[in-house]
């Protein structure tokens, strides 16, 4: 059983879990994976037919298409290494100046697709649809554990972004405390909702929109766009233009329509910043507050492009080597046809570029 | 000039120093450096003779050893490309809800030696106490700038750990907004501090060496330990075991008898994990508090290991594969001779493995 500690000069969490890690003199360096491999690894833990590799499934959908050779399309199991299981007891235990509970959770592997190539940004629409229903199916029945404070989806693309298995796959992990720096986010979101009574994201994503310069794509539903104060090049949110605190309860039209988008918001950084490792976030309000409106629930997309160094270590304060004005603007002047063209052909979403890119082009003209 | 930028949900600031990169189609992944190159290179700015490729110092130390062929042991510079500088004003601008100011601050390089290969942990100890005393310099001369808020001298050893350049040098930076990390820190100590009386950093440092288990190395005046929450494998801390709150204010004694610590310490990491990419910080009180006994000065080195990934990332709670325990006794069991007897020969410091090393050896028996 793993441990979460409390480092007590920052009051922030750590999940120590021993299990999931090699001795110490097992360390080597990541290597980079190869992406074009083959559609079936026999040595994969997430290929059809090595299901016995992994815990049995705690959610498995069927295939999309009648007569296909795979006996599910997603495949939800706990993770055979999990940072947090469910056993042990939520206590805090003191020692001195130091504090730890048990490391009591859930940890599940969300496996994409039956193929080993397919990634995200490749597969049809209806393929990225059920993925995200997945997602919010499993947020669901996680986020009403008696023990759940936290519960974060996230994908790790490539070795860079902290992943060793190429299987197309994503994440969910359940943990019995909140983490400060979330805690702080909700505390900061309402707070601004006690001074003004709107919510702080709503108003962040109105005033992207009317200054557009940070804008990437928008449709009826959905704003992305690189966020003021980015961390790292080409950070990309993806948020509802609409009041929606939780991600686990946006009606299935919804979640229909967000899958053409974040499709292209996929392939842009594919094709613009040759193919990066990535990490992608799903942030969504704590299962107390879901119904609070000061909270947006939204996608974070962070490219493995730069490292932060000993200064962003030694501060928690990044330097961000490109401004987002910069980095959105590339991202429209170099707009594919081909990604705007395929989710626009999709009759749930209409995309359109952002007004100011339309404007900014009828000027050079 | 570049910009500070406050995240509005978050509070934490960014700066944004579009000069300090590329444009975003330059983006390519950093390629391993060799460790193994000539003395000197031609193309390296740091390396001797190349003085006009960087601004004009700000200091110089000259040789250690008459007749040298240098003309300066260790040089600061400031950056080229600074993340800041001292062009601006300090006063906060606000845009509905973005707020920012000007990239006010310093960034300078500390280069070590004149020699492009000849790193940290293989030096002499009189360079590494001359680079020791550089930092401290440098950091007194920064930190009473009127807008200086926070400053932090660092290390990024290879491209992993976020450098491009091989040349052995340090970075310090300036910055006029004390971040949201650093002063929660402040303010967990000054709460600990009010309740009890007692410094929190100083009540550590007395457990670490009461219970010897995550103990490396203890001199009469340093501790050398992992850390209760680690935040990932093999992180390492150097304290001191008297009340010095301020690395800016500790008498040149001590800082001569910090070399051989921080060499073996270097020496450690360098020999049992194959000489890995790291992150080095001096974390200290700010100017304001250094004369307050809340804080203790410490060196923390971060061995990139491992990747930070999705769940890091999504909630600021890191997940560490490895038990802080675990790799203390690793350390301790894989005590090189090579890595003891050399600082120990130094007659300002007595090495000691901690007590519990030898009690379980002993039991072992």
């Amino acid at each position: 059983m793993s441990e979460i500690r409390q480092d007590p000069m920052t009051k922030e969490w750590v999940i120590i879990a021993p299990r999931r890690g090699k001795r110490p003199h097992d360390l080597t360096g990541a290597e980079r994976q190869a992406r074009d491999g083959a559609p079936f690894d026999p040595k994969c833990p997430f290929c059809p037919g090595n299901e016995d590799n992994t815990p049995p499934a705690v959610a498995s959908y069927p295939p999309l298409h009648p007569g296909s050779s795979f006996s599910w399309q997603v495949r939800v199991t706990p993770n055979k290494y999990p940072a947090l299981d469910r056993a042990g007891a939520v206590d805090r235990r003191d020692d001195g100046v130091f504090r730890c509970m048990d490391g009591v959770g859930a940890h599940e592997v969300i496996v994409e697709t039956p193929l080993h190539n397919r990634f995200l940004q490749f597969m049809e629409l209806e393929e990225i649809e059920l993925i995200l229903r997945a997602y919010q199916e499993r947020y669901l029945a996680l986020h009403y554990e008696e023990w759940a404070k936290f519960v974060l989806i996230f994908k790790n693309y490539g070795p860079q972004a902290g992943t060793s298995l190429a299987h197309p796959h994503s994440q969910i992990v359940a943990a019995p405390i909140a983490p400060r720096e979330i805690r702080h986010k909700y505390d900061v979101a309402t707070d601004y909702y006690d001074d003004t009574g709107r919510c702080l994201y709503c108003d962040v994503v109105k005033q992207e929109l009317e200054s557009g310069e940070r804008m990437i794509l928008q449709t009826d539903k959905y704003v992305v766009f690189h966020p003021f104060a980015s961390r790292s090049p080409f950070e990309t949110i993806i948020a509802p233009r609409m009041e929606q605190p939780s991600f686990g309860h946006i009606p299935l039209q919804d979640v229909h329509d967000l899958a053409p988008v974040l499709r292209t918001t996929l392939r842009q950084i594919s094709t613009l910043l040759g193919d990066p490792d990535y990490n992608l976030m799903v942030h969504t309000a704590p299962a107390e507050d879901e119904n609070k409106s000061y909270f947006l629930w939204h996608i974070q997309i962070l490219p493995r492009v730069t490292t932060p160094a000993g200064f962003e270590l030694g501060s928690g304060m990044f330097i961000n080597s490109m401004c987002p004005e910069d980095t959105a603007a590339f991202v429209r002047e170099n707009w594919s046809e081909d990604m705007e063209a395929r989710p626009a052909s999709d009759a749930g979403a209409t995309m359109t570029q952002p007004e100011s890119t339309r404007v900014s082009s009828s000027n050079a003209e």
